[in-house]
């Protein structure tokens, strides 16, 4: 039965367990949800038009009563739940009393809906660092992109890291995971799109290139950049000048500096 | 006694945990020093002149032994240890099989070499997550920034993540810790160096500035930008334009995508 306010009372240890399981990416995966944690987030995919399938909340937690009918509202079943039992199911250092399990994005339909006349979408080719792809996810969505493709071989963006990384951003704009990136970006090349990469040697200096209407920017992994396959594929192959001694940029970081070059240098 | 390859035998476990100690803030402080692991951060900190205090190697772990002679050379002492040994003192999530400890850097000598006639010092006002300040400072290198100056209220350089973060790049240019920096920035501006801040707010928009011969660059933290004390001696506050929607950069992103605009424009 369902207490007046919405609220449930118990939430078992069995699916305490079932929850805590999509901690883990395979069954994420098999399942298609994913956990996400705090009530800003939670206010920003309410926004995105998701609907929790399951909601929690630690007693007391909420300093905003509407926020939390909102919420509640958004949700199939709420409970109330120990500050333990929430630490349990997220892997978050400062809890905030309330989480809440989603449906993944439909890949399909977020590719679908990156249909700009122009703009950069982001691709994401081998980023292994959960926290580097939610930087990835997050300014990318600052400086305004279409979306965020991330390829099979790289970290996912329902990872817990990736997620807080985000800082909302996951739920601002077209986000498609598991996505076969060659294939994905020679079809973008037969509709128009230029395919760019950030290769440390890369011939066309950041600076001197001249950002095209529609591109698609694939950013590779830290250790060994881009594929060859989708080296071969690119249009312009990027390098941002080094006036130091580094041996190389982290990954998101260069992504947000070509963004930012591009975005500026067309407004 | 010293084996003929001046490797020692055993590293004793009370010599153990005096060293894993040092994994925590209180006591690198008490003692000056701190630990770096791995082949490549040791050839880096050799490179710029930091004699190690003690060295630990696991046995087998070295595939390159000229660099092992020469790290073995560059301490005080070498001991073989176990890598259940090594792990126990760093705190590396793929440890290579190497670490030393080795005294940190001297802030005043530090800063006064940061003087170049032309240049920027990147300056880390609250900067928290000690991941996020090795980030600054591998970027600081990348674009050939003349130091790094790290507030007191941060988190300082010597936090394992903050090394590891840096990719070796905090033995590429100097570094100061604990500095009090409004001192500091009243100092630099009294010299004629114009001081500059990141704030979403500003009043100058990153590509209408133009970047003055000598500055301070401050980066505030995540939550609360830079202080107001600190905010007052600006000559120039830069916003960041932003294209979409999320409500704002992470700190290092944002003094990386600022570095770059501003030394390609110089350049």
């Amino acid at each position: 039965m369902n207490e007046p306010n919405g609220i449930r009372g118990t939430f078992s240890k069995q699916r305490l367990a079932g929850m805590k399981r999509l901690l883990q990416k395979k069954y994420r995966e098999e399942e298609g949800l994913f956990i996400v944690e705090g009530w800003k987030s939670l206010a920003e995919a309410v926004g995105a038009g998701i609907r929790f399938r399951t909601l929690l909340i630690v007693e007391g937690a909420a300093d905003d009563a509407a926020l939390l009918e909102r919420l509640i509202r958004n949700a199939d079943e709420s409970f109330a739940v120990s500050e333990k039992e929430l630490a349990d199911v997220t892997d978050a250092v400062t809890p905030q009393g309330i989480a809440a399990v989603m449906p993944m994005f439909d890949p399909e339909a977020a590719l679908r809906s990156m249909a700009p006349e122009q703009g950069i979408i982001v691709a994401a080719d081998s980023v292994n660092d959960p926290g580097n792809l939610g930087t990835i996810i997050r300014t990318a969505d600052w400086f305004g992109a279409a979306g965020v493709v991330i390829g099979e071989g790289s970290a996912e963006p329902y990872n817990p890291k990736t997620v807080r990384a985000t800082m909302g951003s996951l739920f601002h704009l077209p986000v498609a995971h598991g996505v076969p990136l060659p294939a994905f970006l020679r079809r973008r090349r037969q509709e128009g799109w230029s395919i760019i990469t950030t290769e440390v040697n890369g011939s066309e200096l950041l600076g001197t290139v001249v950002p095209p209407e529609r591109s698609v920017l694939v950013i590779g992994s830290e250790s060994h950049g881009v594929s060859e396959e989708i080296s071969s594929l690119a249009d312009l192959r990027v390098a941002i000048p080094k006036f130091g001694t580094a041996e190389s940029l982290n990954a998101a970081m260069a992504c947000g500096i070509i963004l930012s070059h591009f975005t500026m240098r067309r407004s």
